[in-house]
């Protein structure tokens, strides 16, 4: 047994499905907590000075007064890529615009030329990089997304990569196939012919070997309209992948509104999101997956996240790490914008980057709370309570993570 | 000798005075470069692959190809103090405004209550795990102001604390005099009587005991106003006490204007400064000091930097850690804010962190760029170039740290 004892304050969502930020009582807050582990899993949790009986070849850990929650969930983020994008700041700081730059070849068709360049075992030394720095950071479950590819060789490069990445390293690793994060060179102006590539080349595979297990795609103008979406979306249903939508980032072009209409898990960016939209998620149960560095990195507007906790959107926070618009992999960062940018309560916000990050991952029954028979992935803070994880930034506040019943080093 | 070889680029502004934007030129950068270090200094700089003979004795650090800057300088912290202040973030959540807070003990009467409750020896080895973070973050140069004291014994034990830090840890720790931060209880309503209180009680004593360099006041509506800070810096001049200002943090009621008039050697926050403010800036050589992180966290305004650079007014940008609108003592993310937010190039922006900075605390003579003869300070970075540690943002990404020719573990 694994037994983290003297936790000052043990805070945790309850249950494996997502919760509304209204539902903040279904939060569990214990003093003076202590938890077992067996088998890389939550044996039972203790409150008010409870202890089990130890035996000597039990393993204690001391949490020293401080704050123990679920070890966090990144549910998104776009972390096997090539290249940075480090090159375009004096571009952008002449005044150069995105168009400008993409014309240019750079953006995003940068990383994609950056990313098919690359081997496949130097991505996984690169990304594996990353998950170890995420690790350290307090994240034990991540999202990870292809679409830097945009071709069958590459997109299954990527998504297999998020195969060694789950298996080769700590981290769980939830992969995710969007090959329609763009439209690749060679589909220029011919957005359906390549859909239809997807649907027809590429996603068979993915499913065959089950490389993914969510389907996204970047529903935006100039990108991907509603109707292409659903069609790609709607036919990896068929072949087992779930949904999700990278959905409203800068106009709201049906989107979300698609999300709630073919029962998508989350819906992603939403900073654009109108009433139909919040509307259709609402009553599709779809998480809303929210990625305010982005915003602050681009200086864009937040999305209305009290606006979609008023309407019973449950809300997850993510990073969205990715070379051109965040390249942080911080989720703490992600918290502390939480509080300064959406204003939402540390009670929501804890929920918002554990269970509901769990949920819009798919990982609700095994991940994102702390609770008797789920997955012992935790975190050890450096800090007595969870306004303290929201108000202290730019600093890891993270003092030890358990990932499985395991101290990672 | 200590040897740092296989620099890919060393970038470093030059001279010993502080530098405006316009004067880009000025930076050094050089290509496949190395330093050589004895006795703490920099005996030489090398550029194009060129090496001095190496001796069995030295030491010799391999840079890998990365980056290599002077080490970075944080010109404006309130690094030492009692408490932090997380437990208000719920009552602002629910619309308490800083008043509110202010007239319920809190805000910065708390950290003053904090502070004075807390013993010198406790303060130190708070203060100190910071100044052990800020080096690994790359800081190696650090200004600390008093002001949570407010008192004769307090002031005098927050700068006693200073001295501490600069004698017993690596950091170099510039000590401001800031008894005019706030006016405390005692005196509330009686800004003169304060300001006489501490021009006759305890300036002298810390002139005397040569606790501080610097004097500083916080010259702002409801606090301050300029005549009051005026008769204090003029006072403090004369014991010897340079001055600096936190001026136009939210009006300009003449904080800048006074700043170019008395010939302080910085003016500090100048987010509401007006055209009036920046002309006496230019004319009387005043440093702007910009704290970014700090506009960032309260949703502030951003210092107009590129229209104080046009106007030939050197930049800084500094941290401003405090338990209140700034908690965080991350330079690197004042650095990312520095292009996000304030448009500035990274030529500028190195400058603004090193040699600007080492001159708003008058050290421009030895610590602020990599040239023969000044201390050796410095950072290598996990990064090729200088756009990187600009762009992105959420990781440390210093590598090592060089203090005074040794290397921080």
């Amino acid at each position: 047994m694994l037994l983290i004892k003297n936790i000052g304050i043990l805070m945790t969502p309850v249950g494996k499905s997502a919760l509304c930020g209204k539902a903040q009582a279904k939060n569990l807050k214990l003093h003076n907590a202590a938890v077992a582990i067996c088998d890389g899993k939550i044996a039972a949790v203790y409150k008010d000075g409870e202890l089990p009986i130890i035996a000597a070849s039990d393993t204690v850990i001391d949490a020293q007064g401080n704050l123990v929650t679920p070890g966090l969930v990144d549910c998104h983020t776009h972390l096997v890529f090539g290249g940075w994008r480090n090159h375009e700041i004096p571009l952008k700081l002449k005044g150069a615009s995105y168009l400008d730059i993409l014309k240019a070849g750079g953006g995003i068709l940068d990383t994609v030329k950056n990313t098919r360049l690359m081997r496949e075992e130097e991505l996984f030394l690169k990304s594996e990089s990353f998950i170890r720095e995420m690790l350290a950071n307090g994240v034990t479950t991540v999202e990870s997304k292809s679409g830097y590819g945009l071709d069958y060789d590459n997109e299954l490069k990527q998504l297999r990569v998020n195969k060694r990445l789950n298996e080769e390293t700590p981290m769980d690793v939830v992969s995710t196939f969007l090959g329609a994060h763009a439209i690749p060179p060679e589909y220029t102006g011919k957005p359906d012919e390549y859909i239809d590539y997807l649907s027809e080349r590429v996603l068979p595979e993915v499913a065959r070997l089950k490389l993914a297990e969510f389907c996204d795609v970047f529903c935006e103008d100039s990108v991907f309209d509603a109707a292409q979406s659903r069609k790609l979306l709607l036919r990896a249903q068929k072949y087992g992948l779930k949904s999700k939508i990278h959905a409203d980032e800068i106009e709201a072009i049906g989107g979300a509104t698609l999300a709630g209409e073919i029962g998508a898990v989350s819906a992603e960016h939403l900073i654009a999101t109108d009433e139909k939209g919040m509307e259709s998620m609402a009553k599709g149960g779809v998480i809303a997956a929210l990625l305010p560095a982005t915003s602050f990195y681009l200086g864009k507007n937040y999305a209305p996240a009290r606006a979609m906790i008023e309407r019973g959107i449950p809300v997850a926070i993510a990073s969205d790490f990715n070379p051109g618009s965040c390249p942080s992999l911080n989720l703490q960062f992600a918290i502390n914008l939480g509080y300064i940018a959406y204003r939402m309560f540390p009670e929501e916000i804890l929920t918002a980057v554990t269970l509901n990050a769990a949920c819009a991952i798919g990982r609700g029954e095994t991940v994102g709370s702390i609770e008797e028979g789920k997955q012992a992935d935790l975190v050890i803070w450096d800090a007595p309570d969870l306004e303290m994880v929201c108000y202290r930034f730019g600093t890891n506040q993270v003092k030890t993570v358990i990932k499985k019943g395991e101290i990672i080093e």
